[in-house]
């Protein structure tokens, strides 16, 4: 079962989508608003049911992040080893990880447009894999993290790769662009480790693979990241953890290949789908 | 006149502050849940008309951060001259500030306690002046910066210092720590632009002066803030920007001198009052 949030004739709604279209399930929910109510509530399962044996009744929808507004979105940054080892400065895997927050508003959704803006032309793509806290936690032990997820989605962690290095630290600048990355297509509930364990995780341009790696390699696990992040913040229901992209970025081909008008771009997860978003130029 | 928001016998309100307690003004606007609702619709005007001539009716309030929820809140890291220099790296004033988001679950309100928390005994002040979004606004001109500014206020950016450089980039956790900062007392509407060009900015430690600097000696002014920051993202009201800290915070004395259980910082501005919290340690 795939949940999205999206606009069908100007409203916005939840639901469940198929291959169809979208069976829309919010208008059955009015206690909960949106998916983060819902995740809040612990009742992706109810969704599931109430979407069950009933067809597709909304075509031609428009495709949200699954998540309005999470309160945090948390980055993280260099995680699978061959990335970290084209920073060629002899640095070994990091003691910690790198962590960034992103606003919601650096974010559009599936088939929608990620755009460059005038100041710059490296917009960059960063396939990730998503996760959305269900449970409320504070220092929470690796073992039990995934007990605290309950859905997962894509990230186009979209990047305007010269800004990241406008300051010594903090890429900030860079990661923050109004709609300069993309969520989703959808969530999909979070009921079994190899959901996550054994994804294959695929970046593609135009129809080319850039990044192509598996979850399995990262250098701080899933479990790790939310361990550690806890630590220091209670993650609550609808807090988004952005999990790390794999080696491939545009930035980092010779000669860099930045995103250019009209190009596609595509995020590829076993188990969730297709995340792809188009690239225009801020008008 | 200043609002706070606060709450009173277990109910959260927002009010006029008075030297004797608060004037409730929420129960008046529930249209306005909270000050952020105020603010969006540009009524700070009329809480203050509200306000006057009525006496404060509750006392013993418990202060809360003035905004609830923001939807940003931006840091400006090192932005005084002479704190740039206590880097000692050579380090010339960068070409571009440096930037961070907190959430709002790392600040607590005014006379709260900073917690510190088991994991770092390095809890560290900044005294910082705060301002609040009014006026949405992208790519915003410095020279109508300030027509976009509804009211300002002080921050404590409680920072855990050794977390602050886990990583190689980034000071997301260093700086997120749950209630490791403060924001208050109340805000103060801005109306005139000597409120924040003239402002002298100091912090004590339990009653020591640690820092003591102008605002006019900012490396980046908050002309220049609003500007960059609405450069890549859409700036809306309620959205708060902590401006930067003066120099002498505890990890750069000789020996650093953090903060312990006990111990109570102020941080003080002209024009906008002091905000006092203690320590302890978490439970």
């Amino acid at each position: 079962m795939k949940f999205a949030s999206y606009t069908h004739g100007g409203t916005a709604f939840y639901g469940a989508v198929t291959d169809d279209g979208a069976i829309p399930l919010s208008p059955d929910f009015p206690d909960w608003p949106t998916l983060k109510e819902v995740i809040a509530a612990g009742e992706l399962a109810t969704l599931g049911d109430a979407a069950r044996g009933r067809t597709a009744s909304q075509t031609d929808i428009t495709f949200l992040p699954p998540i309005p507004g999470p309160r945090r979105i948390i980055c993280v940054g260099v995680n699978f080893p061959d990335r970290n080892a084209e920073y060629k400065d002899g640095s070994q895997q990091p003691a910690h990880m790198s962590l960034f927050p992103r606003f919601p508003s650096s974010f559009t959704g599936h088939n929608q447009p990620l755009i460059r803006p005038p100041e710059s032309e490296k917009l960059d793509y960063e396939g990730e894999v998503a996760i959305v806290i269900g449970k409320a936690g504070r220092r929470i032990k690796a073992e039990a993290a995934y007990d605290h997820i309950a859905a997962i989605t894509l990230c186009n962690e979209g990047t305007i790769r010269d800004w990241v290095r406008h300051a010594k630290f903090n890429v900030t600048q860079g990661k923050n662009w109004d709609r300069s990355g993309a969520l989703g297509p959808w969530i999909v509930p979070f009921i079994d480790a190899a959901q996550l364990d054994d994804v294959h995780l695929i970046t593609r341009v135009n129809g080319e693979v850039r990044q192509d790696d598996h979850l399995a390699n990262m250098m701080f696990p899933i479990r790790e990241e939310i361990a550690y992040i806890s630590t220091f913040t209670t993650l609550e229901p609808g807090d988004v953890i952005i999990t790390g992209t794999p080696t491939g970025s545009g930035a980092r081909l010779d000669p860099p290949q930045f995103l250019k008008p009209g190009d596609i771009v595509e995020v590829e997860a076993t188990g969730i789908g297709i995340l792809r978003n188009t690239i225009e130029d801020e008008v």
